[in-house]
C-alpha cells in the first residue's frame, strides 16, 4: 500500500474526479482499514476520520463502498475485484487515457473461479495497463489457503492464463517498487505480482499465525505489546512521505444523452423483443459513445451482435463467463461508460453475487436477459429464465423492465441507459407483434392500459409473451359478453401502484396477473405488494413447477399461462 | 462416446441403481442427442425413443435431466459438470466404491470460472478416479473459442491446476482408448484428456465451420448429402458392439434415517442459530453416515467446523469457491449422500446458477446460509444476506426454513435432512434466547403461534431475529392495553397458509410481517401470497434500501424492523 500510494500510482489526492487518475481496487475488501489509512496519509481524509470506522454515521464502512469517491465498486465479496478491474482497464482504452489499474487480492480469493474468468479475459484483451497484486499470506479465514506459500504453484497458474507473473517478498519495499516498475514496462499482457507475506508481520504473537482473521487485538497488555513491537521497527520519520505525481486534468467533451428518433417499426410487424433490444443498443451506441456492450458468447441469440457489427471497438467479448461480464460492466460503469451486458436471462443467475454487489455499488449497469420463461420451448428448463424477475426485484435499487413489443423495447432501452443506477431488461425469444406506434412514450415506473371499458369485470396484467395471451383472452371473453381491462406492466420496479389501484377499483377489485416466470417474486408478487392494503384480490397465474421440453405453445398452455387459463380465471372468480 | 460407453466404462445397462456403476456427466448438455444415442446402442432405451427428442411427452429433453435414471444432475448451464463430478467422485470414497467418474466438457465452457474451482478442488483432493474430457472443437455458439485449437495453451492451464493433461486427436479412436487407459492408471491426481476435434467431422459442408450450433440440417438435399457422406465412411458392422463390463452388485447396509434425541438446550439459554446449526449437523452426522458437510472457508463462522471435528472424513473443504461447493454437493446428493453445504447466506448468491440447476435436478442438497441481514452489524452490506429468501423461494421446489432459536434449528436440520429434494436454512449471527422446550416438534410447512388471546388486534409474523422484536413489541403493546398475536414463521416454503388465514380472521384481517431481508420475495411476499384472495391487509416491515455499517441494534432500528417500528405499525393501522 505504501509503495502503491506513495511511489507508484499517479493521482491527484484533491481531485477524485480526474478521469486520468490511476485506479486502485481493494479486492480483499476486509482490509479496508489499510486503505483508509493510506488515504489519511495522502490527505484524502482527515487522520481522525479513521476513528469513525464502521460507525453508522461514517462512510468508512467495514468494507469499502462507492459512498466514498475514491472507491469505484464495492468489495467484500472475494474474487470480484479483478473482474471490475478488467472493466476499469477497458475503459481507459475507451477514453484514450493512460491511467493504470491496480488490484490487491488475497491468495485465498484466487480459489474463486471469477478470478480466472477475469485473468483469461484480461490476457486475451492484452490489458497491460492492469497490475494484479496477490498478498500471499497463506492464511484464509478458517485455515491455511489451498496453495499456501507455494509461490511457484501460484506463478504457474497465472502464467498459464497468459499473465506476466513476478514472485517477490512482499515485506521488501524496494522489491515491491521494482516489481511495480517492471509491471509498468511490460507490454502486451497484464502483470501479477505474487507477494509472499506473513500476516501480522512484525508482531511476535501474530506473525504467520492463524486465528486473527477479523479479530481485534485486545486492549491492554496485548495492544501495548503489539504497538511497542511495531514502533521499535519504525525508521524515524525524517522526511515526509513523497507526494504522488498527479496527472494533468484533460478536458474531454461533456457527454450528453442521446435523443433518438423514433424506431422504424410498423404496427403489426412481428419482431422478437430480444432482436429489438439488439437494434436499440446499436442505435444508441451510434448516438452516445459512452454506450458499450458485453457478451458471453450468445450475441447471435441476444442480438447484441448488432451492436458489435456497428461498434466493434466498444464491444467486449468475455466468452462463456458471465461473472466477469457483469464484473467488467461494473468497472466500466464506475468509470463513466454505460455498459449493456447481456446473455440468456437464465445465465445471469451465474453472476447474481456480482449483481448484488452492483446494487450495493449503485453503478450504472444496464443488464439484459433474453430467452425468458417456458416460451423458449424445446431447449428445456436449463435454458429458461423463470426466476430472473425475482432475483432482480429482490435488489431494491434495480429498475426491472419487461417490454412486450419492439417499440416499447426500443424506447425503454433508451430510458434505462439514462436511468441513474442499475437496471435490468427481460426480453423474450418468440416474435411478437408490434402493438405501439412509433411515437408512443414509456417511462420507467409506468404501465399501459391496452383495453378498457366502463364495464370491466377484472383487470388482467401481463408482460412479455403473456400480454398477448391476455389480449387473446380479452377477445374471447368479449365474444362471451364479458369485458376485461388489459394492462401491459412493462415496468415492474419501480411500479405504477397508483394506476394499478385505480384499475382494481374500476374492475371490482379483481386483478389477475399472468407471467412466464415462477410464482414467487415476479409480476404477481410485484402487483400484490403494490396494491397491498386495499383489500383487492390478486389471482396469480405463473409457472408453478419445474418445466420440461416441448413446443412454446404447448408449454405456455401446459403450465397454465395461456389465454385459455386466463379466461377460466376471469370466469371462475 | 463410443470409447467411453463401449470400451472404457464399467456399468450394467440393465441396472442404473448399481452404486458401483461408473458415472458419466455430459457437462456440454446441449450434446444430449449423442448421449441418448449411446444409451440406445447400449440397450438402455429403445432406438426409436430417440425420435421423441424434445417432445413434451418424452423424458429425452433438450438437455439431460435426472428424470432419466442414468443422469445424476441436469446439465445445460455450461461449466457445472466438472463441479458435480467432484462430488460424485468424493462419494465413491464415502461408500468405498471403485467407480470412476467421467465428464465430457466443451472447450468453450472452460472459460467458466467454475471449471477452475472444480479443477483446483479435484487436484487438492487427489481425485484420481475423475477423468475430464474436453472436446476441443474450437467453436463456441457465436464465434471461435478463446483458445481455439491451441492445445498447448489448454494443457498448460490444466497442468498448472495440478491435473495430468493428455493431448490427443479426438477423432482417433485408438488414441482415445489409450488416453482413457492412461487416465485409469494415473494415481494421485485427476486426468484431463484434451481431444482436438472438428465440429461436424466427416460432413464436408459442416466440418470445422461455425454457424451450426443448435442448428438442424435441412431436410432434403442437405440431409441426404450429410447422411451419404457419413455412411461412406462407416466400416461395415461385422461384429456387434462390445458389451460393457458390469460391476458386481455389492450389498451395502440399507441406509436409515437417524432419529435424534432431543437437543440439550435449556429455555432461556442464549445460542446463535448458526451455532445450533453446526451442532445439529454434527449430531446428525454421528447417527447417519450419509450426512456430509461442505465449506467454503467460513466454517468457523457458520459453525460447520463442529461437523469437521467429529467427522473429518466426511467434511469437504472447497476453500473460497462457492460454485464448486454447491456443485459438488449436487453430485454427492445424486449418489446417495445427504450433503450440507454452508457459507454466509450472502455468498450463496455466488452459486445461484448451481442452485437453479439443483432445483431442476431436484437433488437432495441441504443448504445453509448464515449471517442473514443487517443484524450482522459492522461488516456492512457486502456480508449481509438480504435477498437469500427471495432467491431460494423463487425455485418452487426448494424448502425454505428460517428458525429463530436453537431448538427449532436443531429439529429442522433433522427434518430437512430427510425432506425429499433441495432445502435451504437461513441462520443468524447474533445469539438469541432458546424459546422452545426440548420436546417441541417442528414440521416443514409449519409455524408456531407464540402469543395469542381472544382480543388480538393484529398478527405479527416474524422469523429469525425479528421474532424477538415481535415478542418485545407484544409486551410493549400489552403494557398499553393492546393484544397482538405473534407467529414464528419458521417455514416459508412450503408455508402454512391455513393457519395464517385463521390468524388473520381472528385478528381483524390484519397481518404485519417483519423481516431482516429486502421487501421483495421474503416473508412479507410469502405471507401475502399465502393469504391472497381473502381481503386481508398485509403490512410489510423490511429493509427497504441498501444498508450500511453500524451496530446490529442500531441497524435493526435504523432500517425499520425493530420492536419500536412494529408497535407503530400496530398502532397506526
Amino acid at each position: 500500500m505504501a509503495a502503491l500510494f506513495f511511489g507508484e500510482m499517479r493521482y491527484d489526492p484533491r481531485d477524485p474526479g480526474n478521469e486520468d487518475n490511476d485506479r486502485f481496487v481493494l479486492s480483499k475488501g476486509h482490509a479496508a482499514p489499510i486503505l483508509y489509512a493510506a488515504w489519511a496519509e495522502a490527505g484524502i481524509i482527515p487522520r481522525d476520520a479513521q476513528l469513525t470506522l464502521r460507525r453508522l454515521d461514517s462512510d468508512l464502512e467495514g468494507h469499502p463502498t462507492p459512498r466514498l469517491p475514491w472507491v469505484d465498486v464495492a468489495t467484500g465479496s472475494l474474487g470480484q475485484g479483478l473482474c471490475a478491474a478488467v472493466g476499469i482497464a477497458l475503459n481507459a482504452r475507451r477514453i484514450a487515457s493512460e491511467y493504470r489499474t491496480y488490484v490487491l487480492m488475497g491468495d485465498g480469493e484466487t480459489a474463486e473461479g471469477s478470478v480466472w474468468e477475469a485473468a483469461a479475459v484480461a490476457a486475451h484483451a492484452r490489458l497491460d495497463s492492469m497490475c494484479g497484486i496477490v498478498d500471499v499470506n497463506a492464511l484464509g479465514q478458517s485455515q491455511p489457503t489451498q496453495w499456501q506459500h507455494d509461490m511457484q504453484a501460484h506463478a504457474t497458474r497465472w502464467s498459464a492464463f497468459g499473465w506476466h507473473a513476478l514472485v517477490i517478498d512482499g515485506h521488501d519495499l524496494p522489491a515491491v517498487l521494482d516489481a511495480l516498475d517492471q509491471a509498468r514496462r511490460t507490454k502486451g499482457r497484464p502483470t501479477v505480482i505474487l507477494a509472499r507475506t506473513l500476516k501480522g508481520k512484525g508482531i511476535s504473537f501474530m506473525e504467520g499465525k492463524g486465528g486473527w482473521h477479523g479479530k481485534a487485538v485486545k486492549k491492554g497488555a496485548e495492544l501495548e505489546q503489539a504497538l511497542g513491537e511495531l514502533q521499535a521497527q519504525f525508521v524515524p520519520e525524517d522526511e515526509p512521505l513523497p507526494k504522488p505525481a498527479a496527472p494533468a486534468r484533460r478536458s474531454r467533451p461533456a457527454p450528453k444523452p442521446a435523443n433518438l428518433e423514433a424506431p422504424a417499426y410498423t404496427l403489426g410487424d412481428s419482431v422478437a423483443t430480444r432482436e429489438a433490444y439488439g437494434s436499440a443498443i446499436a442505435r444508441l451506441g451510434a448516438a452516445d459513445d459512452r454506450v458499450v456492450a458485453l457478451d458471453a458468447d450468445v450475441k447471435n441469440s441476444t442480438f447484441s451482435d448488432k451492436f458489435e457489427q456497428q461498434h466493434p471497438d466498444r464491444f467486449y467479448e468475455t466468452f462463456i463467463a458471465e461473472q466477469v461480464m457483469i464484473g467488467a460492466a461494473m468497472g466500466l460503469a464506475a468509470r463513466g461508460a454505460i455498459p449493456f451486458p447481456s446473455t440468456f436471462a437464465a445465465f445471469l443467475t451465474r453472476a447474481y453475487d456480482f449483481i448484488r454487489m452492483a446494487a450495493i455499488s449503485n453503478v450504472n449497469i444496464k443488464m439484459a436477459g433474453s430467452h425468458a420463461g417456458v416460451s423458449i420451448g424445446e431447449d428445456g428448463p436449463s435454458q429458461m429464465a423463470l426466476e430472473d424477475l425475482a432475483m432482480m426485484r429482490a435488489q431494491p435499487n434495480i429498475a426491472v423492465l419487461y417490454p412486450s413489443d419492439a417499440v416499447s423495447t426500443d424506447r425503454l432501452v433508451e430510458k434505462m441507459a439514462y436511468h441513474p443506477g442499475p437496471a435490468y431488461m427481460r426480453t423474450s425469444r418468440p416474435k411478437t407483434p408490434v402493438i405501439y406506434g412509433p411515437d408512443e412514450t414509456f417511462e420507467i415506473g409506468g404501465l399501459k392500459i391496452l383495453r378498457q371499458s366502463g364495464s370491466d369485470v377484472a383487470t388482467i396484467i401481463g408482460a412479455g409473451i403473456t400480454l398477448f395471451e391476455a389480449l387473446k383472452a380479452h377477445d374471447e371473453l368479449k365474444a362471451q359478453g364479458l369485458s376485461v381491462r388489459v394492462v401491459d406492466l412493462y415496468s415492474l420496479q419501480p411500479i405504477d401502484a397508483a394506476s394499478l389501484i385505480r384499475c382494481a377499483q374500476d374492475t371490482n377489485g379483481r386483478l389477475i396477473t399472468v407471467e412466464d416466470h415462477y410464482p414467487a417474486g415476479g409480476i404477481g408478487d410485484a402487483v400484490a405488494s403494490a396494491v397491498a392494503g386495499h383489500g383487492f384480490t390478486v389471482t396469480r397465474l405463473a409457472v408453478a413447477e419445474i418445466p420440461r421440453s416441448g413446443t412454446p405453445d404447448q408449454l405456455v398452455d401446459h403450465y397454465g399461462i395461456s389465454a385459455r387459463h386466463i379466461v377460466v380465471a376471469v370466469q371462475g372468480q
